[in-house]
């Protein structure tokens, strides 16, 4: 894609965040703050999002079946399960003005999960024993009226979110599903580029479950988290529920949550009288599981943890774009028309090419921004290259100097 | 995808709507209603969204770059333009309960269209003459406070929509890439099987703009607006703009709008004091439009246009499956292991199958699910068909019996 489609206007000195993802994102051109906590994903963010969303719904069809659940939903669902007055986070509707108020005075909720909704769904349309398991996924907008949200994308009051849901009919089917999930969990972490950055923490159920939650947490000095490792049982705890000899020990590090599961037992399945017959006749609730991945506080995690001096560092999975092409000098000789035409080439041969197309920016500037948005391989075509490319790698100093078709196989 | 793995339990005897396409969508299983105009897209009903949406993504990106807005925002964009009091189905949020009152009791709107979102951005990202003209649009989550929402997807308060908005120099300009959008709607709804159905009409600019607007209108007997044909002149109007000789003569028939542009002049751009220095010096406001397309509508206006007195018709291009694959008594002799090996070749081929699994249905009852939930082919296997299927296309009488291989072909 061309520079002048995208709106991308880098800027070094724009606003510093109190974050390095949202100062990087928002030099680079990847998002804009609207308000605190809730940003436009511009369309170079909006890449970045859809590539990681498209790898957790590639992996997620392998244990559940997509759907989408509304935002607004009546506030007689939360008062079922007691959660309308707990949940401190919870956000609602109200006519904005006088003539929306004559139009419909009633509120609603904004859901920033979706246990409320789905369970009576689920009861609708799976009321057998037959029916069980099965296991339902969302990737969708969910809202949190955070006092002070900080940190970027970390933690906003409107965010990106894919929430699974799980329902069973036996305990030892819940553990082996639920196992499953964490191992397909892992695999997604992987593919983001955090594999090894990720750590399985016993975490609070919160307003979910009075078990054990189970975090995937990423190693980060910005992160809000902190976990506790106890070595003897080889085990991490966030700190909320830390033993106190672990904590003692002190083996502690900061991090960011980016996924967890979480074992509903029957809290909403009895708040529901979601039941089912069991062989010997008698009405059991239904066992429930959810898990989610928030996947734009994935996108700000990438920028914390894939990050220089000169700016982002994409994985090459999740890279806006693959090749970032630029025409040094391009008023000059027949350099516009080159890069025109290994534009075109890289196009053609389908690769992902952002191609730095603005005709009085310096090479200096271009090059400098090339560094900020941070696109796995940077291309230039100028006087001094004649009919060959000169590739770098992001990380590297090194160059090389290669054809249109070694661009095809170097990336 | 196998019947067991959706939310899939069809139900002819389910509530009758006021719609046809809330009727049949809901006893297909493809929605599922939350409360009046807002619906949950089960998985069957998000696979023809997704349809829907990737068509119209398809052929926006020829025209603009796709971004994400957010859905809430600062109360002060609204008031900057004057709209906060004056678009009757504006929502906001507020906190909803006391605990989320005490950590942050700030309101916002809940956005039913981004101008005011879009415009302020823009001018951060292209500033100068020089980055103009430039288009982004976003394919996302609106809310409207209707006061009595019906007819199912064609009127909510919660929907989705694609919204694309232009920003240009000159009126040539502006005009060009106006009329460039039309012919793009044109493809899109020709590919989504509406082309024939669709007319175009001068519409009233409601709160966007005093000028006309343009409206993109499928005939349909329960859509909600009135549509006046000037055969003099050949021009369509909507009852709310059409001229009162026009009226009289009579030529009316009603319509369900599912896109339209409005060219909003200099009103957002003036209200944010978006402007640009032209080649004589003068700082003048940029030129905008906007173009929305209702596509969850888009979902509803299908089903209304395309069903009979056994159910749903999908065009190809959005049916959720292409093939309905049916064991019938699939308990019996080796049809079970006949369909389920069908199953994984057609799966292999790349052939989208919707595999009836149940072990427990009757053939009366499984072949009226599949003409309710309306794929574009059923293929049968049964004692009957040996080692060939029984394949029949939704519309018609005729079956033929084919190999695997000639089902491939035929689909």
């Amino acid at each position: 894609m061309r520079y002048s489609r995208l709106l991308l206007k880098t800027n070094k000195d724009a606003k510093q965040f109190d974050s390095v993802n949202a100062t990087l994102l928002s030099q680079a051109g990847f998002i804009h703050q609207a308000m605190a906590g809730v940003y436009t994903f511009l369309p170079l963010g909006w890449r970045v999002l859809n590539k990681i969303e498209n790898i957790i719904r590639e992996e997620m069809d392998t244990v559940g079946a997509e759907m989408l659940m509304p935002a607004i939903v009546p506030t007689a669902l939360w008062e079922q399960t007691g959660r309308l007055a707990t949940v401190s986070v919870l956000m609602g509707t109200k006519p904005a003005n006088e003539e929306s108020r004559k139009r419909n005075d009633a509120s609603y909720i904004l859901n920033p999960t979706h246990e409320e909704v789905i369970t009576p769904i689920a009861q609708r349309f799976k009321p057998s024993y037959k029916d069980l398991p099965f296991a339902v996924y969302q990737i969708q907008t969910k809202f949190r009226n955070e006092e002070r949200p900080k940190s970027g994308l970390l933690r906003g009051r409107e965010f990106r979110m894919k929430d699974l849901y799980s329902f069973h009919a036996t305990q030892e089917d819940f553990q082996h599903y639920y196992d499953e999930v964490k191992e397909v969990y892992v695999r997604i972490f992987e593919r983001l580029g955090l594999g090894n950055a990720t750590v399985v923490a016993l975490a609070s159920g919160g307003d979910f479950t009075t078990e054990y939650s189970h975090e995937f947490d990423v190693r980060l000095e910005a992160g809000e988290d902190t976990v506790y490792y106890d070595e003897r049982n080889d085990v991490h705890y966030n700190s909320e529920v830390a033993p106190a000899e672990v904590r003692e020990r002190g083996d502690s590090f900061t991090v960011s949550e980016i996924g967890n599961t979480f074992p509903l037992g029957t809290k909403f399945s009895q708040a529901f009288a979601y039941t089912y017959r069991d062989a010997a006749g008698v009405m059991q609730p239904v066992i429930m599981a959810s898990y989610g991945i928030g996947t734009s506080r994935i996108m700000g995690v990438l920028v914390e943890k894939f990050n220089d001096d000169r700016g982002m560092v994409w994985p090459a999975a999740v890279a806006p774009f693959t090749v970032h092409l630029l025409g040094l000098n391009a008023g000059k000789a027949n350099v516009r028309e080159r890069a025109d035409t290994v534009y075109d080439q890289l196009q053609q041969a389908g690769v992902e090419v952002l191609y730095d197309d603005r005709p009085d920016i310096s090479a200096g500037a271009a090059l400098a921004d090339a560094d900020l948005i941070g696109v796995p391989w940077r291309a230039i075509v100028s006087e001094k290259t004649g009919d060959q490319i000169e590739v770098k790698a992001r990380r590297e100093q090194e160059t090389r100097l290669v054809s249109a078709k070694g661009l095809f196989h170097l990336v």
